[in-house]
């Protein structure tokens, strides 16, 4: 499904983090299709893009609910330009970008965003129409209020194509069909504070689990940088140039609730050390940990 | 220029906030172009829409500088479909949204944002390319990593239509001309942190100011939601339903730069506290200020 091509390196351009020293179990990640159901449901802000009279794209900003195929449902005016947009010309796409993330010091480059492409239609059966209408209140439950204007539909958005750019080199197509069946991940509401908490009070066990697990046994320091359900990402210094590396730390089953998270971490902890105490001399050289 | 449209209203919807109950100063305010500008001068990340080979649009994330005259400059990659999209067809649109605002239980779609929308082309002139990379590079200095890679162009969109949302009831759009003359509200790097320092330092100068000069003698607390560089948006709240009222504060001179709110904000606290001593029957009739 990858079709990654190269940027033209012509001069002092980024590269890949270096990868791991050693050999390292190999780990589930998420597919692109769970990437972008994930990132999709986490929201509720998108933009827009529709076409003009003239067949010009024309850019907005909306709201929207998801329904359980992952059809994204907004709620809009004829009032606005999108909303006459849609009755001309279905055509649509969407982008939901990863809010959270860009800060001051952070590439926004580096954010997480899918984009989604289709069709959008008005509900078509009054069970259509009742979905449609659930899954966008529940996002946005004050868009009950508009409800007393005669001017709003719902529309919702027959995903043909999906683009999923989770960040640097971190990238992929998805069709219409695993988007549909994708879960979105049901950890990804606890990750952000899961990531804070192992950063600000485990940086010791992040190590140790960068130098053993991750395969980098020359790691001076280990930050997670991601956690899904399957596993955790790391970013570890190491004497290897200016990059951080890149170290996985896989998860030993597949979680279910953010509540998971505790224990899967504690447990990578664990196995961790047990892999240090079993070679201390490729793991534990400085005895810093 | 305004050419609102009434929401087709046909039960309890919302409705605007109830305005001055006394005849009240008029205030000059930021131009529909002048608020276009500095929404757009005060954001880099913005959301594009493109066409598709098919001529659909497709919605995407872009980082952006600004040129002089407000056309934003992107710096894209021939690998992203955005980039070949602009090479195909350079008709786009970018929505910019005002990031900060989107919270918990805030109505998104009180959120300002703008939708530019015109051609883009690659700078046709040593002159222009250069102004469009310092304009890039000065929003985005990482993206000077870019330039070892020979596939990221400079693309300039010049700007044929605007349409500017601030809110509920505040919108209209401005002409390529009236956009490309505006000037950023110089204030506007300064204006979220005034608010916040009115609001929990000064409440009770903001009621007085709005009992008074904002024309609301009724109001029994006041909150800043705005501040730009001709005067201040107060939210009052009143016997009058369920909806808080609008006062409007306007500064005595134009501003220029952040430094000024302060000097403004107390100025327009003293003229206010002097209305009140002039006419305390009617402005300070609950004694509590």
């Amino acid at each position: 499904m990858s079709q990654q091509i190269d940027h033209v390196v012509i001069g002092n351009a980024p590269q890949m983090p270096p990868g791991p020293l050693v050999e390292v179990e190999s780990s589930r990640r998420r597919t692109p299709a769970e990437e972008a159901r994930t990132l999709v449901h986490s929201h509720s802000v998108c933009s827009l893009a529709t076409l003009t009279e003239d067949g010009a794209p024309w850019a907005s900003m909306v709201t929207y609910g998801v329904m359980d195929d992952g059809n994204p449902v907004f709620y809009v005016s004829t009032l606005a330009e999108h909303g006459r947009a849609l009755h001309r010309d279905g055509r649509a796409s969407i982008v939901v970008v990863d809010l959270d993330r860009p800060r001051a010091g952070v590439d926004p480059l580096d954010t997480g965003r899918v984009t989604l492409q289709g069709t959008a239609h008005i509900p078509q059966s009054d069970t259509e129409l009742e979905a449609a209408r659930a899954a966008h209140f529940a996002a946005m439950p004050m868009a009950k209020l508009y409800q007393g204007f005669g001017d709003f539909d719902f529309w919702v958005l027959e995903v043909d194509q999906v683009r999923w750019v989770g960040g640097y080199g971190r990238m992929d197509s998805a069709d219409a069909t695993s988007y549909a069946e994708a879960e979105p991940d049901p950890v990804a509401h606890g990750a952000a504070h899961a990531i804070e908490h192992m950063n600000a009070d485990h940086a010791d066990a992040l190590l140790i689990m960068a130098r053993t697990i991750g395969g980098h046994p020359d790691a001076t320091a280990a930050r997670a940088v991601r956690i899904d359900r399957y596993g955790m990402d790391l970013e570890a210094d190491t004497p290897r140039g200016e990059w951080a590396s890149a170290a996985r730390i896989p998860f030993a089953e597949t979680l279910g609730a953010p509540e998971d998270l505790r224990a899967a971490t504690v447990a990578a902890a664990r196995r961790a050390r047990e892999l240090a105490a079993t070679e201390p001399s490729s793991h534990g050289a400085t005895g810093a940990v």
